[in-house]
């Protein structure tokens, strides 16, 4: 029998991809609203280089165990995740002790389209 | 004789596109500060959506009189269309009384490929 306990926590509430590409036509007020809570969460370059640490990692997920040299304290790790998670761009999962953050690739996939496609305009 | 004066403004110092796929290696702290600078300005939801104005104008580029119902004054949209100059978003160009902005078309495209490959991850 394994002790490991899977309990996976809650997802952000609109985890859906957002919006066409940016050269088809302005966005809506209520599509910046939340298209602008993904970039800004990648505003900061802590939580970007938290982030690109997680997406390079084996096996495409990391715990703050396996998160140093980042020059922030472990608490600030975890603050730095959970903003990730709540943004859309980190799903999470606990086993055990610790919880693993992984990069949500469907709303990553949307934000990549549409800078992309804005690109080639 | 053309009366049209073109004097194009300073570009951003560094507009040079940035970084691996987030898939292949963490950032660098001097990475994470460049690129957080370019998130970060699309991280607000009007600047977002001034953005995706001037993407997806007619001819790719736009002008301050080219814009209207985002909410905001006309001063405050030129400091926003500033700010994603800066952050080297966007490109502008004088033209007669009016600065034309463009999408900055390397950067994006790095920045969409930088997420993309991650979520391929």
């Amino acid at each position: 029998m394994s002790n490991v306990q899977v309990l996976p926590l809650l997802e952000p509430e609109s985890a859906a991809p957002c919006c066409p590409p940016l050269t088809e036509r302005p966005l809506t007020a209520v599509e910046a609203e939340r298209t602008a809570v993904m970039f800004k969460a990648l505003g900061d370059p802590v939580r970007l280089r938290l982030f690109s640490l997680i997406a390079s990692h084996e096996g495409g997920e990391a715990c703050v165990c396996d998160i140093s040299d980042v020059g922030v304290s472990q608490p600030t790790v975890s603050h730095h995740l959970k903003k990730l998670r709540e943004a859309g761009l980190l799903t999470s999962q606990r086993r055990g002790t610790w919880v693993y953050y992984r990069v949500a690739p469907a709303v990553l996939a949307a934000m990549g389209q549409l800078l992309t496609s804005a690109a080639g305009a």
